[in-house]
């Protein structure tokens, strides 16, 4: 009997001394403490399935709702002691000779805009599993410094996407596709952020569905897209073509890292809008592009190469369907490459290229060549500190069909700049920079030159630009 | 002793073979094992109580924020292979020649604007109990096609309500009242949903409060709206009515399913509007809705059928002291009625009526009469996937006092339409819709034809409209 | 063997009547109930852990995004029965013939129109403790009482800040400082909400660091930021100078309770902006505040008392480099005191004194002398009403250089008020007011006077105002 009267003596002790649980009393046998702990964790089971209830209703509102966006804001100065944002030399990515036709240019150090997209979202699943997705996106862009400026919030986006659609689950074609209609830009869209300049941007009103299984390692993407065209001028301008509006009709294909994009575009009427052009009213676009996984097969990182050719109104190559005043023979040809990598520990690179040939464009005779080389190289000094440096060097052979013009723009950025971490290399944000950038151009430039109606005219060159900015997407 | 041995062995052997509790040694008696279990459980209890917390914490931020939203975006394209959107025939709702005096159409297939109502609300509570609701409205109505186009967005509502107000609690009338100020839509307007016509809208700026409780069976609601009205005439404009504004008084009430609304408009000076007409500065309005909870009494589903006087500045009788224009002989009267219910297991039917005549509205003499008759029908061929149908007819003759006009305008759209399911029978949204439409009308309709001020006329008739839209709420 | 017996019996009387738990089946022995809570609590400790992390991920959800806002919506009708918004004599807190040179009004009673701040909010947190905060906010203010009204929706902060830096953790100085770079009002404006005057109003965009530590007791914030000035004249405009702009450095810092706030401006070629006077380029700026922690010792409660001066550019004391007037002689210097305190347990009392001398303002030998005494009082009734009080008298004394008028203004208001509770005093919110105010002023003041080449004549005097509004911040 001397185990069991130590074990009681034990269980005493325990009971008298209790570690945790201060409801064993002293007088509590052990059956009795077992009892209350099955009640007390019946009850514990009860909450944590009350809790796990509230949670799971807290997590449907959490994951019915988005909050999104992108912005930058910042200051520019130039040597002059003034701001950098006006005039004929207006400083930016889009600064150059040739923006007008695509030739822009590395953004680093130069955007004196606040420019703000704010997007909202709401999800939800129907019983059948169907899913829905909303989104609504407020962007304003001005170049004011002001707080209080002139109001210019639009709504640049609002579509509505229908996904796991439960009728379609029996298609081998259809069940992973979305069907989508609304105002937005296209899901693949995608830019040469160094330079600001979308790659491609299918953008406007319509429909379409996403990702159309068409075969093993082949899906598709159709849409249509309508933009507005302006009023054609008076005299060819009646009751039915007052609201002149351009349809893109799109095959978009991926098979595996290749992406293969067919356009077709038309506005009934176009070739109404000039006396002295012949004006497309159709175009036809073709886009390639291919993913590569490693930095050109050098190092670790990756690439976007592709070329687009469009002829009619599918020439402006860039932005489908948003041109109305290319002639039915313009004919225009783009490549572009870009990539990042690591050159070392502490060093990244993401060069771009981007050039393209122009031909009949605005006028029968006109001829615009181009090419753009981009580098962005980063020094990381910390997690929150790292000096960008980004040169641009870009190449002009402009022939509007009256004047011609010929000649060069570069320039020169280094960019102290602080932000988290280290974590998404050159597209970790936000990022709050200091820059300092040097930029000159030919004189042949600096003078008044009109690209479709437009002056294009740098002004006086040699510009020094100091910058405070920040940038963020989320 | 046998027994205990045997228990003492089982233990060893649990102990031994511990199915999920890794903590219980082998060495551990059952009396370890219950102490382990009581601290183990407290600790637990104590993370539960911690997760408890932290919901709850959640929770509230959770009530007091809400998002919610309407929109609908799309595209038309008309026979022409031109947008629908432009010139005399802007084909909509409203396209008809008696828009303007209220005869609406049936929507469906018609829409060529992006128009988005975005909600962000603010809610919460004090210790006393009184609760706060805050909402603010953005809202954006634009006929464009491109995702960057003039900017229109406006705060459309900015509200403030007070409700379960401690200080009323002990007050039979006012205990479950709601104060309310602000800039709003109130809450009581409901619309056709199907001719995208408002039925009652009362709107602006200003002051009331709900849910007073007058009787056993009655409530009341009582507010105070202010609009503005555009400036008077050179000759007749001070400085002191220079901030012209109308302030509509209201008095409505619930017997039930009966809604009888009151209301009394006054404008000051605004009897110098015209030198030509006899221009109202106040008007009266008088409104009895009401809600049948069955189809006619034929199945089931609901109706809401009611009937509007309005005189002078109340003459207006669906938008409720917006119109300054009046003169102080106006008089309107309207018919409403509309409803939902199925025909089949996958056949629905939502008929509406409108109708109204209105004298003496715009000049002494003239007289405005017209009716629209619209039939919705929807055939469910799955969860995901229904066509909808809709007709209109309205019949219009109408005298601006110079010139009369009479003559019909017919419409019929037949629309496949994508959706989440079959949970919300007519009002289940989003959907994504594919349309065509045919609409004709008298050639009476297609000249100018003037109603306070306003060329109403249609131009060419017979239009086949083709569109793609998207239409959302949540 | 007496005592095991019993201990038996009554396990199993407890396993005959379970109170609690269900599975603990007669048959079973305590070792069998042991095991099973071992189980039970086991899967219930990982349902904890389950819900932990649910929850966890729910907190960085809401701790990632914040909606907070301001607004106020109202109606004021004058003793004319029309709108107080318009005309010379523009009812509100600005309506002082001294409003362009500051002389605010007291507010209460009298704002026609609706403004509304709305805030979103992105927070996040990188591995290594960095935290970002995104903000942006959307603002519309409107006189109109419509629903619909002229879009003037802005963008008018959007800014990112850096914090709890990781590089900066062993620095003395930088440990808890803060970047910022963007569009924004500084962080550290504060206003006399009685007379909604800011009494200094830091804006615009650029970057600066917060919380400096320059010594014990010693923190300062830097910034630099930019405001855009309009073009200067025809003739002395260049494309160099075609982007004017004001440049404002900020050293500001805090010694305790006290700040000291030195403000350099400058805006070159801006002295071109005038042929007639000696217009700044530049601007010097100082600004001392004293932020008391009583009434002025005499009871519980708060001041803030200081005051400022400035030249040049600067002599626009409040809206720091955001005149592009001033000459290079133009010297202010104002005065604030402002406070609240409890008389008794239901009254409240908050009086605000705003004074400034100002000379060769925008002409040599102008010269502006104004006062502005308000006096905001409370009567509490219960927890939702109170009956809020304010008076204001304003003597000015102005010589614009050609004229010169002298004379007074002065308002009562009473304004009932509903609101949650008293908690929040004279800053609880939000608030539904309705509100009753006499204005008067010197006939001197009726007509037109120009101070900057804008008319403040305030026309006809004798004004009774009616309101309803209702205000919030959350």
């Amino acid at each position: 009997m001397k185990r069991k009267n130590a074990l009681l003596a034990l269980s005493v002790a325990c009971a008298l001394f209790p570690l945790h649980n201060a409801l064993a009393a002293p007088s509590q046998s052990l059956e009795q403490r077992v009892s209350e702990l099955e009640a007390q964790l019946a009850q514990t089971k009860q909450e944590v399935q009350d809790n796990k209830e509230q949670s799971d209703t807290l997590q449907s509102i959490a994951d019915g709702f988005q909050f999104f966006g992108y912005a930058r804001s910042g200051l520019n100065i130039d040597q002059d002691g003034h701001g950098a944002g006006g005039g004929l030399n207006n400083i930016g990515p889009q600064m150059s000779i040739g923006s007008n036709v695509g030739a822009f240019f590395g953004r680093l150090g130069l955007e004196d805009d606040t420019y703000v997209d704010t997007n909202l979202a709401h999800s939800s699943m129907a019983d059948n599993g169907t899913r829905s997705y909303y989104r609504v996106m407020f962007s304003e862009g001005e170049e004011s410094e002001n707080a209080w400026h002139d109001a210019n919030v639009n709504i640049r986006q609002v579509y509505v996407e229908l996904s796991d659609i439960a009728a379609f689950q029996d298609s081998e074609a259809f069940r992973g596709s979305t069907l989508w209609a609304g105002r937005r830009h296209d899901r693949e869209n995608f830019n040469i952020e160094f330079i600001d300049s979308d790659v491609i941007y299918l953008a406007g009103t319509g429909g379409g569905i996403y990702d159309v299984k068409m075969a093993d390692n082949w899906t598709s993407n159709f849409s249509l897209v309508a933009n507005d065209y302006s009023d054609l001028p008076e005299g060819t301008r009646t009751p039915e073509n007052d609201d002149m509006e351009a349809y893109t009709l799109t095959w978009n294909n991926h098979f595996g890292p290749l992406q293969v994009m067919l356009n077709g575009i038309v506005s009934k009427d176009n070739d109404n809008r000039s006396t002295t052009e012949d004006i497309a009213d159709t175009g036809e676009h073709i886009f390639i592009n291919y993913n590569g996984t490693s930095f050109y097969g050098l190092s670790d990182g990756w690439t976007k190469t592709g070329m687009m050719y469009g002829h009619g109104l599918g020439a402006e190559v860039k932005n489908l369907g948003q041109d109305s005043n290319l002639t039915s023979d313009a004919s225009s040809v783009r490549f572009f490459t870009n990539g990042v990598t690591r050159l070392s520990d502490n060093w990244r690179i993401g060069p771009s290229l981007l050039t393209e040939y122009s031909k009949d464009r605005y006028a029968e005779g006109d001829e615009y060549k181009w090419a753009v080389v981009n580098v962005r190289l980063a020094q990381e000094f910390n997690p929150n500190f790292e000096i960008a440096y980004e040169t641009t060097y870009q190449y002009l052979d402009l022939d509007n069909g009256s004047d011609s013009v010929n000649g060069s723009v570069g320039k020169l950025t280094v960019a102290p700049t602080f932000k988290m971490s280290n974590a998404g290399g050159f597209f970790e944000r936000p990022q709050i920079r200091f820059a300092v950038t040097y930029v000159n151009w030919s004189s042949d430039f600096k003078d008044s030159y009109l690209i479709n109606g437009i002056d294009q005219g740098m002004g006086e060159n040699k510009e020094t630009v100091f910058a405070i900015q920040m940038e963020t997407w989320f």
